[in-house]
C-alpha cells in the first residue's frame, strides 16, 4: 500500500480539493505509474457531476493518463522502471469473453473495469471503486498499460489516450485512408485529434462544425474542407458525399440529415453520446444502404497502434496545460466550449 | 405498339377492374415478354390505394413478373424468343451514376425507373407513367430482363424477383454464411424467403415472428430455431448473440429492443419501412459498435445471381394462385396477414 496526492470532489456540486488516496501494493503484473499528465474529458464533469447517475465520492475522475513507471511488479514483462506510459479509460477486462478474446477490451460481456468510478474489491483500490488519474500515482495491471513512443510529449500524449483513440479505432475500422472521404463532426477535443489521425491517413477530410470560427485550425490540423452545419446549404452541398462520418458531438443534433449526406454503402458513426433517442426514417438508411453505427473508445492493442501511428505522423493533442488548482475554471470552459482544444492537468502542481 | 391485356384501379378505393392497355413499339435494346405470373407485393397494395402519395391511375401494379420472351428487338443479345425471363421492381436507370456503375441500379442517383407509377416519357408508356405486371404483356430493355433458370417453376418465382432479391441482396452483403447468426424478423412474403435463402447460404437462422403460429412452416423453410417475439424472455435469452438481423416488418417495431439482440459488430437491416422514424439509443449502438442499415432490393446482376441460386437449392417462394379476378380479395387477406406466403396471379384468366 503507498498513498498518492489526488484531486476529488466530494459531492455533485463540489470543487476539487486536495485529498490523499491509497494505491495497492504492487502485485506481480502489476505497474506503479508517477502520474505526469492527466487530460480533461467531458466524460469526467459528467461523472464528478453525477450527470449520469451513480458517481461514487471522493471522485478522482481522469482517464487520460500519461507518466514514467515508477517500479514494476516481480512478473511484470512490458514495462520497466522510467518507460513512457500510458493509461486509457479501462484498467482491466475479463479477459475471457468473445471482445476480450478478440482484443475489444472496450466490450467486455461483463464489463471491463473503467479507469475511474467502477466498483472493485478492496484489495484492487482501497475505497472499493476505482479512482483515476488526477492524481500523483496509479498501479494498473502491465497489460492495461501502453507506451508512449519517444517522439510525442508526454502532455499532448495524455488526451490521446481516450480522445485519440475514440476516433482512430473507428476511423481503422470503417477503413478512412486514401480515396475516401471522410467527415468529422464537431471541431472539440475529439474532433480535432480526428482532423489529425484522418488526414494522415490518407483520407480527405472535411469538418462539419456549428460556425466558420475554428476553420483556420482546421486547416492547419489537415482538413480538407471546412463547412458550417448553421448554413443550411451545407446540407444539400454535399448530399451523397461521404463514406464515413464520425460524430463527436453529444448535443441532440438531427441525424437523419447527417445521414444523408453518406454516399451508397456510407457509414455514420456515434461517438459522442446524446442523452435522447436518435430519430432515423428508414428511408434514410435504406435509400443507400447507409449505416448507423456506434464506437467505444477502442481495446487495448489498437491504443497502443494508435500511440505509434501518433508517433510516426508527429501528432499530439493541442492542450492547454493547467494547474491542479484550475480544475474547477477549466470544468467551467469546457462546458462553454471555451478550449482549444483539451486541458492537461500538470501533476506536478499537486 | 401492341396492346395487352391488364387489371388496374383508377381511383384509391377502386376495385380491379379489366383494362386495355399500350404497350410500346420494341426499341432495338427491348423485350416483349408474356407474363405468365405476377406476384402480389405489399408495395402494390400502398401504391393502388394511395397510401405512399402519387400514385397514377388508372393504375396496374405488379413487379414480380415471370413470363416467356415473345419478341426481341434487333439489337438483343441477353435473351431470345421463348426464354423464361423476369422483371422485378426496375425497368431502366440512368447508367453512368456511380451506384449504376457498380451494378446497384436500386440506388441509382436520378432514380431507377421503377416497374410502375414512375413517370416516364410516353414512347416508353403511352400513359407518361409506367405500368407494371398485372397484364399478359410487357416491354422491357434487355439489360433490366433476367432469366428464370430451368429447374424453378414461373409461378414460385415471380415473388423471387422483389421478396426473393429483398433478402438475398443483404444476406450476402453482409457475409451470411457458416458460423454466422441470421434472424429474420417476420415469416411474411419476404420473411419465409429469407429463411430459405439464409439457411441454404450456411447460416445458423433463427425466426423471429410474434407467435409461434408458423414455426412448423419455419423449421421447414431450414429456420434452426424460432423465438415468439410477444415473450419478452426472447430479448433476454437471444441478448448479444446475432451477427445480421434482417427486419421484414413494416409495422413500427421497438427496434432499439432487437439492436441489443446483436452481437460485436453486428448488423440490423431494416427492409420493410415502417411510417414512423426509428427512435435508436445511442448506447445501444455504440455498446457493442453494432449498427442499423437499410437495403433496397438488389441491382440486376445480383438478381440474376440470386435466381441461379435459388435454383441451384430447389428455393421458390411458398405461393396461393389466384385468377385476375380475386385480386381485390387477395388485397384484404395481404394486410390481415393471411397468406401463406404469397399471392400470385395466373395471367392466363385475364
Amino acid at each position: 500500500m503507498s498513498t498518492a496526492a489526488a484531486y476529488a470532489v466530494s459531492a455533485p456540486d463540489g470543487r476539487f480539493e486536495k485529498v490523499t488516496i491509497e494505491r495497492r501494493e504492487l502485485g506481480p503484473h502489476d505497474v506503479l505509474i508517477d502520474i505526469k499528465y492527466a487530460g480533461i474529458c467531458h466524460s469526467d464533469i459528467h461523472t464528478a457531476r453525477d450527470e449520469w447517475g451513480g458517481a461514487k465520492y471522493p471522485c478522482v475522475p481522469g482517464h487520460e493518463i500519461a507518466g514514467l513507471v515508477a517500479a514494476v511488479g516481480s512478473a511484470v514483462t512490458r514495462h520497466r522502471v522510467g518507460d513512457r506510459v500510458g493509461v486509457g479509460c479501462m484498467v482491466d477486462s475479463c479477459g475471457e469473453c468473445e471482445p476480450c478474446v478478440a482484443g475489444e477490451e472496450q466490450y467486455c460481456i461483463p464489463g471491463a473495469t473503467m479507469t475511474y468510478n467502477t466498483p472493485v474489491a478492496p484489495e484492487i483500490q482501497a475505497d472499493g471503486y476505482t479512482m483515476g488519474g488526477y492524481s500523483t500515482q496509479i498501479v494498473v495491471t502491465e497489460n492495461f498499460v501502453v507506451s508512449i513512443p519517444e517522439g510525442i510529449g508526454l502532455d499532448v500524449a495524455a488526451p490521446l489516450l481516450c480522445a485519440g483513440v475514440t476516433l482512430f479505432s473507428p476511423l481503422r475500422h470503417w477503413n478512412a485512408g486514401p480515396g475516401k472521404r471522410v467527415a468529422i463532426i464537431g471541431m472539440g477535443g475529439l474532433g480535432h485529434v480526428g482532423v489529425k489521425i484522418a488526414s494522415a491517413m490518407g483520407a480527405e477530410v472535411t469538418v462539419l462544425s456549428h460556425s466558420l470560427s475554428k476553420q483556420e485550425d482546421g486547416t492547419k490540423f489537415g482538413a480538407h474542407h471546412y463547412y458550417a452545419t448553421s448554413d443550411r446549404q451545407t446540407f444539400r452541398d454535399l448530399r451523397n458525399h461521404f463514406d464515413l462520418i464520425l460524430n463527436t458531438v453529444s448535443a441532440d443534433l438531427p441525424i437523419d440529415s447527417y445521414l444523408k449526406l453518406l454516399r451508397l454503402d456510407g457509414t455514420l458513426v456515434i461517438l459522442g453520446l446524446p442523452e435522447n433517442p436518435l430519430q432515423i426514417k428508414p428511408f434514410t438508411v435504406a435509400g443507400y444502404r447507409r449505416s448507423l453505427a456506434g464506437s467505444m473508445i477502442g481495446g487495448i492493442a489498437q491504443t497502443q497502434e494508435m500511440l505509434n501511428f501518433c508517433a510516426e505522423h508527429g501528432i499530439g493533442a493541442e492542450i492547454e496545460t493547467i494547474s491542479a488548482d484550475q480544475i474547477d475554471g477549466a470544468y467551467e470552459r469546457v462546458v462553454a466550449s471555451d478550449v482549444r482544444y483539451r486541458f492537461v492537468i500538470d501533476t506536478a502542481t499537486m
